[in-house]
């Protein structure tokens, strides 16, 4: 197994982990812009509710049917993740149309709508970036094969196929390593060790460039994590502390299940009711119209919406849950107030609610996306799921987390040192187990560390993916085998 | 691919990651006696110098020449690492005696008595390690076919030997997700994703035992990495560094290939050399210790020694390279003084020299270490080769980092900003690119975060090994199949 085997297989990866990533920060950029647009309008309208409401509702009931109507007249495969196609691809069943550029178009011009309706609809863009990666790769083989004139085999393409698949994670979340594992465990069945360097080359090219293009954009002053966290690291957690990762690897597990019996049970009713089925097969744009005026209308932050912190963006809300303070403690403060407009320093407050608790205002959260996750994920449209689950795993462990610290407030006692429990660490866990438990795969426990700059937590983390994995796979198909299950 | 599908098989598998993990601290806690009683004896001896230096050679060639004695006495197969075995065992090719108990036996005593010779004789255990552990894995699975009753097939046993080679990896380093990478990317060619969480699982086990007994035994207060390090997070790094680091992988890759050139030369020369080929075949001891001689008197720390950094143990060389601070500011304090003895707080002082500097050491070291690497590989003893390669590409990385911070006192300009380089993370670069590098495996690039619990510097560390690894695999077989296709 020689690198450089074939001497252009690595301008090849360097062009599409280059292309993946510049789509990718092109893409972030473009729905912060639009998203900011959205924050500033609902902000300027100063006092009045119905106003309030009404631009809080049209962005998402818009961009959700716009990227709907406009994805699917293009292409008809160009609606959800695009991973559980690519799976069956792989197997070597032959599904050329979910490769063109057609779709890719479709894809690209979706997925940025999608994203762009915010954290009211709730969806990211991990599995479709795996669906692009791959979709460019496709190209890129074919003027391969156009220029060297060399016929192009199956084996080869594949091959491809799971090094681009690797590009798509790599440079959403900038994390070469766990963009390989993730999407070899999701993609694929057997593996030839002799492949691995080209994912790990195209995906640090994909990661490296996303990460440099946030330094140009000045986002950053140097190469670091997505999500950077500031969690102790002489002392990031005490030994008997293991079993309340345990415990909390078991109810990811057990929540997972029930989660993917929902998810799977729903898809089948939407496939069978009469009224539904009508409506999708002439008006997609329509049903999805009609999801996102029900979820944005929950989410109005001057209604339910204060209590699920509902006017924090996805990243917003993944920063505040790995968030380094207990906010148990911080609660206490009797001169807290709710800032008019999200303060990016205390995105916390967000979740704080004086009558509620921030443990109700989590558990509400939870309650709430859990299933209007399973709502939005029926829209026909380009949208990753792995993103969502991922920020309901981090809000389990963050709950979990400040349960413990209110139960124990000075810290479990071990060999005589006394240490705060840190709530962060658990939202890390709660993240990659559930995520890692929905989507059947362990790398996640990699992921987490590469997104949030610190691996300190490695081992309690491992465990509590390894827990709620062996309780998920014993019980439920994946959240991408079950949409083939379905689908059959 | 379920878990658990075979309900035993993680019964299996924590059982042999718990052995592995006692295996593997109880060898620790012997070795690090034995060198305790060591470095007393030669503190104890004063000012005679004779005296000193032969207590100083003694313990180093009495030990050897009992390991290669006693194993070789015991199984003819137990010399070496047992890596490119394992290899060709799993290809399909039947070795039944290289995974018996009498080998393991012979490889444990032989081990421990190889790494208590400690640094002048500069092995590991990593590649045992795995072997030790693919016997334990043979040994229970004889036990569960007696006690099932069932017929053990081939299949099976494959999939236990790849989860043990990582259980190997991981409670030798306590790193669990690395260790299945590197014992996937040294024993097999194919994997199947199914059997993907059996490695993860029995290495997590390994790992989290062997971080635990440390604690158990008041070395550390809670479950952290083996060689800690305190690198800035806020900025590890300067993006024109990027340009160094690879060059860093560049100057890996180089010395690589001539590492492994000489060292398969030198194997092919010890098998063609009419007196070593004699003295092999009747007097394995009698070799191996006029090997310790000769290292040995070349290490003695009032000799050349002293030039090498020669009084630190393996894991003390290792620490003192990874060290967070800049050798080449610290050595301009002109009231410096080698300690009497080693200082553990002040580690770097052993590589200080007034005449030398610490450049002059470190090159010193490197030279010298290069062609008695190649040397004492040959000792047909049990004894492991990637902690030496690992310690050597730590100091390659650290020479290129100390120079660096000589030529940019005050840092590299990006942006307005100025920060001081941190020689420490070329170390960590050139650790994982060397040592990746010689083994054809990229999955060192996770490993070095993993042993030092900080993932700050991902991405240049992950290109250096890419590049390390272009030139190594284009050139040179790898340090495994070198062994291989000398021994054909």
């Amino acid at each position: 197994h020689q690198l450089f085997r074939i001497g252009d297989d690595w301008y090849f990866l360097f062009v599409l982990g280059v292309l993946m990533a510049m789509i990718s920060f092109t893409m972030d950029f473009t729905v912060s812009k639009l998203q900011k647009a959205h924050r500033w309008l609902y902000q300027e309208l100063g006092d009045n509710t119905l106003l309030k409401y009404l631009s809080w509702i049209v962005y998402p009931i818009s961009l959700t049917a716009f990227s709907t109507g406009f994805a699917q007249s293009i292409s008809a495969q160009s609606g959800g993740s695009g991973l559980p196609e690519l799976k069956i691809i792989l197997t070597g069943v032959m599904m050329e149309e979910y490769l063109t550029m057609k779709n890719f178009g479709a894809k690209v011009v979706g997925m940025t709508c999608t994203l762009a309706a915010g954290s009211p609809i709730f969806l990211g863009k991990v599995g479709p970036f795996v669906h692009l990666s791959c979709m460019i790769a496709t190209f890129l083989g074919k003027i391969r094969t156009c220029v060297s004139g060399d016929y192009e085999n199956k084996n080869k393409q594949f091959e491809m196929l799971v090094a681009a698949a690797a590009v798509g994670v790599a440079s959403v979340f900038g994390a070469p390593i766990s963009g390989v594992l993730f999407s070899v465990e999701v993609v694929t069945s057997h593996f030839a060790v002799r492949n691995y360097w080209r994912g790990f080359f195209a995906a640090t090219c994909g990661a490296f460039i996303f990460r440099l293009l946030a330094v140009f954009n000045s986002e950053q002053v140097t190469l670091t994590a997505l999500f950077k966290t500031s969690f102790k690291i002489d002392f990031p957690f005490d030994i008997p502390e293991t079993f309340y990762f345990i415990v909390l690897g078991v109810i990811c597990g057990v929540i997972t299940c029930a989660y993917l019996f929902c998810q799977r049970w729903f898809l089948g009713y939407i496939r069978r009711n009469r009224i539904i089925v009508k409506l999708m097969a002439t008006d997609k744009a329509v049903y999805s119209a009609l999801v996102a005026l029900l979820v944005s209308s929950i989410t109005f932050p001057l209604g339910l919406g204060q209590f699920m912190a509902s006017r924090l963006t996805m990243k917003e809300l993944l920063t505040s849950l790995f968030d380094n303070k207990t906010w148990f403690i911080l609660s206490q403060n009797a001169s807290l107030a709710k800032p008019p407009k999200v303060d990016p320093t205390n995105l916390w407050l967000e979740w704080w609610d004086p009558n509620f608790t921030i443990f109700g205002t989590l558990a509400f959260f939870l309650v709430m996306k859990f299933w209007m996750l399973i709502l939005v994920t029926t829209m026909p449209m380009p949208a990753g799921y792995f993103m969502p689950v991922f920020v309901i795993g981090a809000a389990i462990g963050r709950i979990f987390g400040e349960v413990l610290a209110y139960l124990f407030p000075s810290g479990i006692t071990s060999e005589g040192i006394t240490t705060p429990i840190s709530p962060g660490g658990y939202a890390l866990a709660g993240a990659a187990a559930f995520s890692g438990a929905v989507t059947h795969t362990l790398s996640t426990s990699l992921l987490v560390f590469e997104l949030t700059g610190q691996i300190a937590h490695i081992l309690p983390v491992i465990i509590t993916v390894l827990i709620a994995n062996a309780i998920a796979q014993k019980c439920q198909p994946s959240f991408y085998d079950g949409s083939i299950i379905v689908k059959k």
